[in-house]
């Protein structure tokens, strides 16, 4: 049997991925006057009187609403808030697992942007932070931008930030491992949806000196007129030698392939035609832009995927337990661009020089220092801003 | 310490009610790819397929949100969003405690019946039902109304009809006691907020022959104009002898009182007033209409109360999670007439003749056999609908 048939098995036999359990006793009528009528009623009164007691008489403090409309499910697409509620769920059993946080799957049935950030917005009295997931482009980039207004916590696109983050930190120990600068490196990132423009973005943040995106399009270059707005800003910031043609003509002496985009794009030829040691992360999932095994015969000096079989997975894993953990012990109201820089590093900084090598420049996913790592990383930089 | 001071010491201590607890393992890179990517894509693609696959295949049938908007809590009025949690996270703990039932607290921060409605029904596909808790009436009504028509989950506001249900065995077993007949008692209920017209309308479904509303105007008389189109409609199928005047009209010769109103209301004067071996109900909580020892002095001959050192207490905790969990296990898409009124039928057949007294005419809340017996009972009468 197969992952995704074994997976399914289990799915009917768990018949949920988590459950409730309780932190109050509730087993004589005292209890029931503590933790209900009459008694709770002094809790409510407390907070009414000064809101920000919610976090520290519930379990606001440790909450993360996952929050998707379905429409843009790992690589299945548009498929329904019902049918993206396993990955919720199984969303938020990590947050519990790798980070002890109570996540709270929301799967919401409408797709209207306008209704997504309205009930959002009003949910956000109920938790400590919001993860948006698998929301499609562009309407992710509106909802996130108006929800970061509106709300007084965090609010987090992974697919975008989270997938940015981990990169980043596997750009950094990749060049490490080549012995070259993020200042003089081009980097082409095929692929310009969300993941792609945040990478590209978060990957300058980082000091890289030329960021080059591709979209179906071509190589985006600015003073293009794009359909999608999102192209026609991320250009005006990236490809600075104004490279124009296909991914072909980008990669061409290249240092870095990054692709978030779809199967078997890349050849073995184009790897042949970038830099020396050229830095591979074909992240497209399950099946990648080019093999691990057809970049090394091609060339390539680190390689990077999505797979979990494969050494160097970069899997979001890796931060976003550790990210909002953070965001939440420091009770930060929103995840600033520092705290996302400061995740990377504390990620790459689990790599010791001595452990550093093409085949290990990320930690395993279940490496139990790296969600503390992150958090503290975060949580220092979310209090120096406070 | 009293009971306030010391719930809030606990709520402090306990810092959140519950949390999430893993159904699914998470040790090892296999677990990951069964519980997450890849293998997590298989389920969504069967519930894609079958949208009512997603309540095997995730934890939705066993879950209940509820839901308020803060306008309402217990008698502490429109606390907000926030300061409503410590009730709804309560209620969650009962949920878990005494049915089993992994519910999710929502406190919404708007209070705009037309953006609640639209919230919720968004919310519908991630729950298998709806619990609507300490929302202010009138707005109650047409929030319900709407959800019912709009869900295809149970939606079911507990304030009015979990109210109703208690109060119905409560009643069906004072007049066991008493030896009267629902059909020929005159039942005066004080207070025609959301509780209390639930509880006539209720009542007569149980069969009353003669229930008479009484609010701040007084007596509700069928032909008058109401400012509150709830009062009209209820006047209409209440009060047959067109009773006019106060409270203390109403109640004289009348067999059943039940208050949901403020406290203090009635005299013993009042009391005394009614017919032989009177029934008083007084509910508000947590200082009622009038006081048990009082009530029992000028002559009731069984009374029940809200507070929960004194026998008969009248407590929602009687039915919500039975009732709940039994509609969860038939799979019903609404709470119906008869689902109710089995649940009450259910409850108060818990107390066989031998044991049934003035002192003793509802279980005790803690009893483990009530939510058991209720849900059996709507199971039951959901799946005889289908």
């Amino acid at each position: 049997m197969d992952v995704y048939e074994k997976s399914l098995q289990k799915h009917y036999e768990w018949a949920g991925k988590y459950e409730i359990k309780l932190r109050a006793p509730l087993e004589s009528l005292d209890d029931l006057a503590l933790c209900y009528t009459p008694g709770v009623s002094r809790a409510c009164l407390e907070i009414a009187a000064d809101k920000s007691k919610s976090f520290a008489l519930t379990r606001r403090h440790n909450t993360v609403a996952v929050v998707t409309d379905g429409t843009a499910v790992l690589g299945l697409g548009d498929i329904g808030p019902e049918a993206a509620m396993p990955v919720m769920e199984g969303k938020c059993a990590l947050f519990k697992a790798f980070a002890d946080i109570d996540a709270t799957p929301i799967c919401l049935d409408t797709k209207d942007p306008d209704e997504i950030v309205k009930i959002v917005t009003a949910l956000s009295k109920t938790f400590g932070g919001i993860n948006l997931e698998d929301i499609s482009a562009p309407r992710c980039f509106e909802i996130e931008r108006r929800l970061i207004e509106s709300c007084d916590i965090p609010v987090f696109h992974d697919d975008q930030h989270g997938t940015a983050i981990v990169a980043g930190a596997a750009l950094i120990n990749a060049l490490r491992v080549v012995k070259k600068d993020i200042k003089s490196v081009r980097i082409v990132i095929n692929g310009a949806g969300s993941a792609g423009i945040a990478i590209a973005k978060f990957f300058i943040a980082l000091g890289a000196g030329d960021v080059v995106c591709v979209d179906k399009c071509g190589v985006l270059v600015d003073g293009e007129a794009y359909a999608n707005p999102a192209h026609n800003e991320i250009a005006k910031v990236t490809n600075k030698t104004h490279i124009r043609g296909t991914l072909a003509d980008a990669m061409m002496g290249a240092d870095v392939f990054l692709g978030v985009s779809a199967p078997k794009l890349v050849s073995q030829d184009m790897i042949k035609s970038m830099a020396d040691k050229p830095i591979v992360f074909p992240l497209a999932n399950p099946v990648p832009e080019i093999t691990r095994t057809e970049a090394i015969e091609a060339g390539a000096a680190v390689v990077g995927t999505g797979a979990s079989n494969q050494p160097n997975q970069i899997n979001n894993v890796l931060i976003f337990p550790g990210l909002f953990r953070g965001a939440l012990d420091a009770r930060a109201k929103d995840i600033t661009e520092d705290m996302k820089l400061s995740a990377a590093m504390a990620l790459s900084a689990l790599v010791s020089d001595g452990e550093l090598k093409a085949d290990y420049i990320l930690p395993n996913p279940l490496d139990k220092r790296v969600a503390k790592a992150v958090a503290k990383a975060v949580s220092d930089a979310a209090k120096k801003q406070l």
